[in-house]
């Protein structure tokens, strides 16, 4: 054996695997820095899943169905009362997660000889999406305040011609949704030209978005190639569960079957998914809190002399800081986890409990005092 | 929009996904395709795997361990005692079904200029990872048995000089294991050229394999670039849990983890595995049973004057039929559903229950009488 092993692509070697920190509620008893919902499934949802579950174990001997037919159709129902109207269950696909239903798309519209292309700040797994199907990744940017430059950004579609524009809508790590009039133009300057490209909206946070910003799933009947992604792990506070999703053309959704892995959604998987759908009112409804909290730490945090990016989504963008590490290291010192992420001199701050958000505040204004 | 909706990559267009017909208990009472284990889960073992799951729900707010620690410990465990040696938990990478821990290998050692060889007749879904991760796939030819030419194989991969090479055994169609000395061979042919492979033996029905065929696994401390598949699906009886696995030296699974999606295991599947591997006793009991059905097929079928294939697997492959299809309907006709799979003339029947056999030993002699 050579000196090489093992052999790993060229471009893979040496990179660390992505994922923030993962420490135990003793290291870092507030944990803000993954975006997860605080609220746990209640012990009666918690129940029926178990109870669907078991239903289900008894016959895992057997393959799940491989088009998951009920839950399309109850994430198509959901959809419909979320911004969305008149999605029908084959415009609704899902995946183990927004992530794989993103490596999905990507394989199926990417790949070699194709461009991806999205606007900085962006998600940053995006770019090891595009890595792992051998897609150009490139990116444009947005403005100081994280909005998109509208003709700008058409010209770089027009420019690059890219065969998926990813837009997170919410943005993540800035928390900025993008305006319908965005969202329909790049669609039309992704159509202009051969073969097309795909304009995936990403609103993996769309549930938190402030009241008066639309959701993406409005256009879908304008625009066959937009497609909307969404996923359980946020508002359904359900990111144990793996369930993302997305609505768009059947075409486009009869397109991923091809490079979908045949049975990739497991009948455990199904049955916890529906079981959450069951008690949406319930899951849900603990968003409206979320926003509350949100809206004040976005107050709370300019009332501190901060810049605060405008926030549609469950965490908050905040800085500037000269030494973002040594804030964040303060902040963990006093057991409280948030995320290194953004652009430099910014810091990412989940939205969590009421007691958690009092937490948070106590030790940054600790740290701010400390620090100078 | 131009007349090329969607813009799915050239070379998907026009295919269609992969899967046996999935048919409900009302079109095909006896279903003996995808070779499942027909031995469900016992009502304790289900109602063990709900209170797992039912455990895990409170929490599935938060994101599932990355690292899957446990589950690895207990896969590793349960490899020690299953023809393995000394395999540690680091040495030991699940994904969702063993087809998501193919994709992440050939994702992580496969890719644009390089090549992913396997020797005809072998499983039918490797083209497809290869597809889609843009790996040349490669195939030499099994002997007319259906065992390997060593030779001739070792001058394929010495020639080809492949990034992983794809070694089903028992192999998928025709049930053929492959001896210890055929994998010791190719895994030194792999070392011997730079950057080298890995040599992948796919052991999703390890468990079946007639007395005195060994596992792979005891191959581990040998060769660095073996890597050896196993799943839940088959003798787990757990095909609609999606659990996927395999045991190769930690740098392997330490490079799988660069390309993994982060959270790819979900709390659920985690739970649910973890409460299987304690049920291990029960699950794979009916293991001896299923093997001496499988015996008793292989007679039956010869007893008929048909070709029937060695089979250390779950399943038979017999012929050779000038019209298969015609073999196949007539079987689906009675009720009875196998698969139209393997080289031409032959089909593939799973294993199922003594009835189920019985139903297909009947379904069987009526259609060969029928057609002549």
């Amino acid at each position: 054996m050579t000196p090489s092993f093992p052999p790993l692509r060229e471009e893979l070697r040496g990179i660390e695997p992505y994922g923030a920190p993962q420490l135990s509620l003793e290291q870092a008893p507030v944990q803000l820095n993954v975006n997860e919902n605080p609220y746990g499934p209640s012990a009666e949802a918690a129940a029926d899943i178990a109870r669907a579950v078991g239903e289900a174990a008894v016959s895992l001997n057997r393959y799940p169905d491989r088009e998951f037919v009920e839950l399309r159709a109850r994430l198509a129902a959901y959809l419909c009362s979320s911004g969305g109207a008149g999605i029908t269950p084959d415009m609704v696909w899902a995946a183990n997660g927004s992530n794989e239903v993103m490596l999905q798309l990507l394989q199926a519209f990417g790949g070699p000889g194709r461009v991806a292309l999205s606007f900085a700040p962006t998600y940053s797994m995006y770019p090891e999406y595009a890595r792992d199907t051998h897609t150009t990744w490139e990116t444009g940017h947005r403005a100081e305040d994280f909005s998109l430059d509208l003709d700008a950004a058409r010209r770089l579609v027009e420019d690059r011609r890219p065969a998926v524009v990813l837009l997170p809508s919410p943005n993540n790590p800035t928390g900025t949704a993008l305006p319908p009039e965005a969202v329909a133009m790049l669609c039309e300057a992704a159509a202009s030209y051969e073969p097309g490209g795909i304009v995936v909206v990403d609103e993996a946070y769309g549930e938190f978005r402030r009241a008066g910003t639309p959701s993406a799933l409005e256009l879908l009947g304008e625009h066959r190639n937009l497609v909307v992604t969404r996923t359980m792990s946020k508002a359904f506070a359900l990111a144990g569960a793996r369930l993302g999703y997305l609505a768009a053309d059947p075409a486009i959704c009869d397109a991923i079957r091809v490079v979908r892995l045949p049975y990739h959604l497991s009948a455990v998987t199904q049955a916890t998914a529906l079981a959450a759908l069951r008690h949406a009112t319930e899951l849900l409804g603990r968003v409206d809190d979320l926003r509350v909290e949100r809206d004040a730490t976005v107050v709370w945090l300019r009332e501190q002399g901060l810049d605060v990016a405008e926030s549609d989504a469950n965490f908050v963008l905040f800085g500037r800081f000269a030494d973002r590490h040594a804030v964040w290291q303060g902040l963990l010192d006093r057991g409280v986890l948030i995320r290194e992420t953004g652009p430099d001199g910014w810091l990412r701050v989940s939205v969590g409990t009421g007691d958690e958000m009092a937490a948070f505040r106590q030790a940054l204004t600790d740290v701010i005092k400390e620090q100078g």
